[in-house]
Parts: structure tokens; sequence; C-alpha cells
């Protein structure tokens, strides 16, 4: 790492809050004071990493990520409950998305255990920048990504694992519900692409279609599948729920007959959609405080603030026990 | 940069080779003594930047390119000829390419004479790195990627433009033609998505057939389209040519068919494919010094190595006035 003007890691306890102004906080990137970081060799396996002042990363410019697109990101989220803890929601299952992801792009990667100690410690390394309770969340990046030079064939000789944060506030500003675009020229995945898995190939061809969207006023864009383009896939970064039809192949006619939608993600949490545009047409759905995504969102907002009882184990709470300098 | 072992550009006149073996050479990654970095915030243009040192490079965790894949690459060769010139061939051609993935991806990007200029001088800051006329050659590696910090939504707030070089000898090691293995089940492109450009997000998606397939014995990988699965469209970083097949559409039947089939890149120049396996079958070709692939790659390096005369204008020299030292 690069020397930081922050030359030591912040002591968690030094003051409760960073100087944020917790009211205006949006969804994009805020520096904040540490990350982790893990490097594992070719042929091994990912050792415990350590906690670094937040710095620049250091690649070759010949590195398997910067040339070939050889990259992984997760997100999740800490969230400060009303009565004082901060918490997790199931990390292991983003362990697990970044394991399935790494083997599709032929990268080692951190054991659950590591993966969740990691986040941990990045959380307790930058709490004064979980927000208040209701004034945000603590957004964790985790990355993976081969930074060892390559040029030509595999092996890729180094990799690196990365989590860093940010406190966020809301994803979609659209407080009435999402008025989407229905994408009918780009596509985002195909059969036995890269689709299933979180890998950062699958966001900057996109950009294109989710900026032209943007530009004529559209809070976001749903895609259509790349086989048939009929079928309705996903939003840029959430999935997409039409009440009342199960899991299973959804035409785009289904979607326009639906009475009410709404998408979920880390980012989105649970947000109403309003409308839909597919070829210049509007559909509207319902919308307010009598929706099922009103419902969920409240009721999963509850749980992440520790105002409804967890029944499920989904809630890892982060103590003491858990404080970097304990484990490193 | 960051600070490198090698303090000050190497002198172009210090001596003419490098400590390299050449009659080792493959093709893969070596560090040479210099590149060239120019970088360009958002809403502005890219202006001329500098050969510096080669050195790792120092970008945001959160950058556009490790998290998003937002990132293109260019390869070209420069040439030693016989009579002792360094030449370019058309790379005005891989500037135009790399504008078109430029816009695909959402990125500004360096002028034709900008990017043009800039292979020129990474060429004659590592001068003696270009191998001797026959030994191989030194091949330019730039890229082009979104290095600012992005979380959520665009734009991104700066871009990074840098060339580095490598020498290299053949890419393919198979002198007496390539067996192919025909991928069935992965796709590489489909439509609307960034198969046209030299994206980053083209290349770590389908390692993991690369790798299954050499590790089967196979020296590379014929994609068929991910529409219909029925039609040739290329190897992992080659175009494939069947003899006396016209410009179109290529069922996997027309190659079974095929007397010569063969391969061009900017890595593979023209290599003779001796056979594909096709759900476990076998179908061969014509290979050896009687094929056209032979004579268009004697032609084609007769005209890098100014062996023979070039009537389309193809090749670029370098000259004293191209000196970097003339021109920073």
């Amino acid at each position: 790492m690069a020397p930081s003007a922050q030359s030591l890691p912040t002591s968690v306890s030094d003051e409760k809050y960073a100087n944020v102004k917790w009211e205006e906080l949006g969804f994009g990137f805020c520096r904040t004071d540490n990350m982790y970081v893990a490097k594992c060799k070719h042929g091994e396996s990912f050792q415990e990493g350590k906690i670094v002042p937040y710095a620049d990363i250091q690649i070759s410019p010949c590195s398997a990520v910067l040339n070939y697109g050889q990259g992984l990101y997760e997100g999740l989220k800490a969230y400060r409950t009303e009565d004082g803890r901060i918490v997790l929601f199931r990390p292991d299952q983003n362990a697990l998305r970044l394991q399935s992801g790494a083997n599709r792009l032929c990268m080692p990667y951190p054991t659950v255990d590591q993966f969740v100690s990691a986040v941990k410690q990045v959380v307790l390394a930058n709490k004064k920048w979980i927000p208040p309770p209701g004034r945000g969340t603590l957004y964790i990046r985790p990355i993976l990504f081969g930074s060892g030079p390559i040029l030509g064939s595999l092996p890729v000789p180094e990799y690196t694992f990365t989590v860093f944060a940010c406190p966020v506030g809301r994803y979609h500003k659209d407080n009435a519900g999402l008025n989407l675009k229905i994408e009918d020229k780009f596509r985002r995945a195909f059969p036995s692409g890269t689709g299933g898995v979180k890998s950062i190939t699958n966001y900057s061809p996109v950009w294109i279609t989710l900026a032209e969207a943007k530009a004529k006023g559209f809070s976001d864009v749903l895609f259509l599948d790349a086989a048939t383009g009929k079928n309705v896939e996903e939003l840029f970064a959430s999935n997409v729920f039409i009440v009342k039809v199960e899991e299973r192949v959804v035409p785009v006619e289904d979607l326009l007959d639906a009475e009410e939608v709404f998408c979920t993600g880390t980012a989105a949490i649970v947000t109403t959609i309003a409308s839909v545009t597919f070829k210049e047409k509007k559909t509207e759905f319902k919308t307010g405080d009598k929706t099922l995504a009103a419902k969920l969102f409240a009721t999963l907002t509850d749980i992440h603030m520790g105002r409804v009882e967890d029944k499920k184990g989904w809630i890892v709470e982060l103590t003491d026990a858990t404080k970097p300098g304990l484990k490193l």
C-alpha cells in the first residue's frame, strides 16, 4: 500500500461519529479510514489479510483485471440498530456468491469465515462511519481480482481480495416509486455467460443504456433476456418482483398486466416500481403505503434495525470479540 | 506513479539490446523500462501524457475498472526490419478500434494522433527490448480504463490511458497447425453485447473454457454464436478464415467441409488450423508449406521485415523525429 495521509488506523473508540452531514447522505463514494487487503499467489490459498489505512491499490499495468476483466464484487451493509448494536445481514450468503463467481472466473477465493471476518474487521475499523439509525447504512464492498501480470496464456500469478466501505443513503431517489425503461435493444446476460455471478464484466457493458435511460428521466432500466428478447430479467443492480407471480419465466406481457411490481437488492432494499415504459408506451402500477413492497420494506428494515426479532438467524452482530485488534 | 528501482527513463542509445535470451522468447509478460501514462477528468479531453519508468499503477479501490469492468485494451507490434529500421503496422486502425470501444463503454478517448504518438514514444523508450529481426517483436499494449472511484451512479470522475510493451515470440506454439476444440457450451459474444469492441469484459468470462480445452491438449477454442449456437465466430484471441469462403455467416457444417482453415490476429499473425474437434469428433485440414496461410504469413512477415515493398501505406516508420525527448 502507498503511504496515506492517515498514517495509522483510526481507533474505533476515538469518537462516535465521523464528520458527515448524515441528512444529506446519498448513494455514492465516500472515502473512509481503513480497508482490508489479502493477497494470494497462484496455486496457494488465501491467508488472513490485514487492515490498512484506506489508500490507492497498486497493481501491475499488465494485471488480469485491467487487461481481461478478471474481477468480482460483492455488496452488503452494516446497520446500527436503535439499541446501539452493529449488525450484518446474512454475510455468509455474500461469501458463497463470491466463491461461485470465483470458480466461474478461474480465481482462488477466501473461505466463508475469512470473508465474514474481513467484513467485520472493516466495519469495526470504520465504526464511526456507520450512520445513526434511520439515517443510512455502511455499504461494504468486497472485491476479488487478478492483480498479477498476464499476457497471453494462464495462469495469473497473483490475486487480491480487498474490502472497503462507504456510508450510504438511499440508492433510488424516487420516493414515489421507480419509472423504468424496458430496454429493447441492449441485453445484459446470455445463457452460459456470467449473468449468474457478480462479475465486473456484467456492469460496464450496460452503462450505455442506463445513461441513455437516465438522460430521458427514467429511474432505471429493466432488461429482457438475450435469447428471446421477450422475458423479463432484472434492473441494472436489483431483482424484479411481480406480486402474485411465482418464480418462473416472465414474458413482458405478464409484467404489463401486473397490479404491483417492485425491485430488491442490497442497495435498492425493497423499492416500488411506479411504471415501466416499453417501446414508448408507459404502463403504471400500484404505489403507496398499501403495497406489499411497503410492508416488506418495513419488515426488513425492522429486522435490520433490531425493532423486531430475527427468527431466521439472518442477523450477525459485531461484538468486542470481533474487534480487529484482537484478531490481528 | 510509485517510485521504481529504475529512477530515470533508459536512454534509447545506451546499448542496442536488452539482456534477453531472444531464442527462448515466448509470448508472455516481460518487464521493460518505460511506459506512457495520460489521465483525463470527466468532461475533459485527453491531453498529452508522458513517458515514465515502468511501475505499478495506483488506482482507487472503488475505481470503475476494478468494480464494474470499464476497460479496453489494444495490441499491436513494433518490428525491427532487416535493414535496421523500426516500424509499426497500421497503428491508426488500433486507435480507431479503441475509440469505437470507448464510445460503447462510455469513456473519453485519445485522438488518433495522440494514440499513435504514445505508441511511438513507448517503442522508442524501450528500443533495446525490440527483438532482432526474425527473433520476435515488441508487443505494445495500450489500455484505457475508468480509474476514478464510483459507487452507484455515473459519471466516472477520472480515466487513464496507459501504454506498455513486452518483447514476444510466437503466440501459438503448435508449428504443425492448431488443434481446436469447438466450444459447444460456453458462448463468447451475443447481439448488442460487447463482442464488436475490445472490451476487457470479453476475456475473463471465457478463460474457463480455454483452460479446459488446454488441459485436454487443444491449442485453442473456437466459439459459436450465442444466438443460435450453430455458426462459427472466432478463437479466443484471433479471427478464423476458411479458404474459399466469403465474409458471411458460417455454419459449423461449412467449416467441417473446408479444405483449409487458418486464424489471424496481432498475436497469432497467420496460423494454420490443423484440426477442429466438435462434440468429440475430430476433423482435419490441410497444413504445410503449400497452404494459403503459409503464403499469407510469408507475405505479411516480408512486409513487416521490410523485405518487400509496402504498397498500401500500412507501415509507419519510427525516426529520430518521433524520439520522445523531442516531443515531451
